[in-house]
């Protein structure tokens, strides 16, 4: 292995973990992009410590300025006997560059660094907060779809009022072909029983109008092709928005340009919902006081809405695994972020994606 | 004129509206089909008595079984001096019914008979809660769509925390095409100013990644039609998800795949998120004393997010004006759909929509 890359410095810790190969590695390594969130790397570290203080059976790269790095660390009181090292990167992609172009010009950007790291095999899984064109761009570039995915698909967890569920795709892929849609049920499904402990997701494909023949192209298609999957997908049929927070699936299949709009729109939502409530409660002393009696009503839906439960997305399908995080993601975020990472990095499930993929893309040939 | 159509009764007031061609009438009339509700007839009565309270410049026809009608305006002592008239109509098509057969076999179906009362201008406007599909391809049928316009569009008002915006297409065309949403802009544009009073209504093209580039094929394509249309449309460019509801835009175009799965998921979250908060008030007595003084949160909380307000979808770009209600829509409803519907049948926004879609074509032509 080529490894130590170029830029690795000395580790926090003098573990001389840049010789192992991954084979001889039995806690999972978590690499972090400290860099490009709108917080600053400190926020990221925060986020690392509390994430440190959760489980301690794993290790973490962090990846960046080396320089502010240390100087977080310190902050943080994170020491030396720490099981976290440092890959210095000498650039970052800001947010508001183009992608392909900086992932051109900016060889030694912190997020290439750190993906390198999951496609050399130094570390299980990946995470960044910065700029979302670069990391997907990249990671398609150097990690590569698994053997039989056409495309990776975003997936994200939607804390809903009774139950969780998993939404994919949420932007990498705006026209999922109906093959895809099939591939994303079973890199969801997967991803659900990893991260929510559901071992059969219930899976729904979003359309409008659930008799057959609506929706459009892609959605009938789609229908009939997850049909087709038998025992391999556990899944129950196209379902319309109303559907999708009612308890009845565990996934929820759409393509990218419908899931982004859908993501984005019910976060802002639930973002002035509790604005708008907040500013209400101060109108008056009266019900100032109502708030203060009730208040655990709203910190019970605060916990339950809560973005920063499952604060970052996966990017499922490629060679490896890699999470984004919004780029104002706080230290909360991060730490429960490091949490799904290691949710996913077990063995095994992999190796059942692989041949799932391999089985419905035969299914698939056959119905040509 | 042909009129009175086939099944016309005897009105519950005597005028003989039924000679009188359109060019007579000085008060508009809006014909509502009272069958198919979910609720029933007598809910969609209750809902014309309290429209009759709100304005009395206008007249009602009502549409279906001339029995179930008469016995209801009795119940709501709706009477003979009302302005109201019956057209009886001996069929309904029920919601599970499938839209293009039921239309074939119930020709006397009450849907299809206040569709009549507008296209023989008997009427201005119509409204109905019953079956979707039959409404709309009855309606496409036989009104057609306006000159210029290829396909209708369906409109909604979504209120929101700050203020109302209205949504178009959620559901009468999955595949918009970049012209159809150009059109879609001038129509929704004209709805914003009829319905909401805003006269230069900010229009965006809901997307992801409002980059050039990035989105679908038709989010592209879409974009640059929109901004070649000049002031002829107040296109404030492509939005996102999170920026539906920032008070940037009055106007929001989107397909209708994504925009009917946006509305009917906003819809169920926001009636999960009240029974969430009613069921955590419920939960110890000290909560449900807070709930008492912070009464007035809820209560504002509940006019903001109101779906009664603007209870009823519009059918835009056809030769006659069709409203389309929620099939459990209640009388609070019927009554601001009527209410809707009143404020859309003013005279000249058709014939400036006509223009502008003329000129909306033309533009088109030149850019091929």
């Amino acid at each position: 292995m080529s490894i130590p890359p170029r830029g690795c410095t000395g580790a926090v810790r003098s573990l001389p973990w840049t010789n192992r190969l991954p084979m001889d590695r039995i806690s999972p390594v978590i690499a972090i992009d400290v860099m490009g969130s709108d917080l600053g790397p400190g926020e990221v570290i925060a986020g690392v410590k509390g994430a440190l203080e959760d489980r301690n059976d794993y290790r973490i790269i962090l990846v960046g300025d080396e320089g502010q790095i240390r100087e977080n660390l310190k902050i943080q009181n994170i020491g030396d006997d720490a099981p976290v090292e440092i890959v210095h990167a000498s650039e970052v992609i800001a947010m508001d560059e183009k992608p392909l172009q900086a992932l051109r010009s900016k060889k030694d950007a912190s997020v290439i660094r750190t993906i390198e790291l999951v496609r050399t095999g130094v570390a299980d899984a990946m995470l960044s907060c910065g700029n979302t064109g670069s990391l997907m761009a990249g990671s398609l570039l150097k990690l590569r779809p698994m053997a039989g995915v056409e495309r990776p698909t975003l997936a994200t967890v939607m804390p809903t009022m009774r139950h969780h569920i998993v939404m994919t795709d949420v932007g990498a892929n705006p026209n999922t072909t109906p093959l895809q849609m099939v591939h994303n049920a079973i890199l969801g499904s997967n991803y659900c029983a990893r991260v929510l402990g559901i071992n059969q997701p219930r899976v729904g494909l979003l359309t409008i109008g659930t008799e057959e023949g609506k929706g459009n192209e892609t959605s009938v298609e789609a229908n009939k092709l997850l049909k087709a999957m038998g025992e391999m997908i556990h899944y129950v049929g196209l379902i319309e928005g109303f559907q999708v927070f009612d308890s009845k699936v565990d996934l929820v299949l759409c393509d990218g340009f419908v899931g982004n709009i859908l993501l984005k729109t019910l976060e802002s939502l639930v973002i002035q919902l509790k604005d708008y409530i907040r500013d209400e409660y101060k109108a008056n002393p009266l019900r100032m006081l109502g708030a203060l009696l009730s208040r655990g009503v709203f910190d019970a839906l605060k916990q339950r809405l809560n973005p920063e439960k499952y604060g970052a997305a996966s990017l499922l399908g490629l060679n490896g695994m890699v999470l984004k995080a919004h780029g104002s993601s706080n230290h909360r975020a991060i730490r429960s972020a490091v949490g799904i990472a290691l949710s996913v990095t077990g063995k095994g499930a992999r190796e059942r994606c692989l041949e799932k993929i391999e089985r419905a893309n035969a299914i698939y040939q056959a119905s040509l």
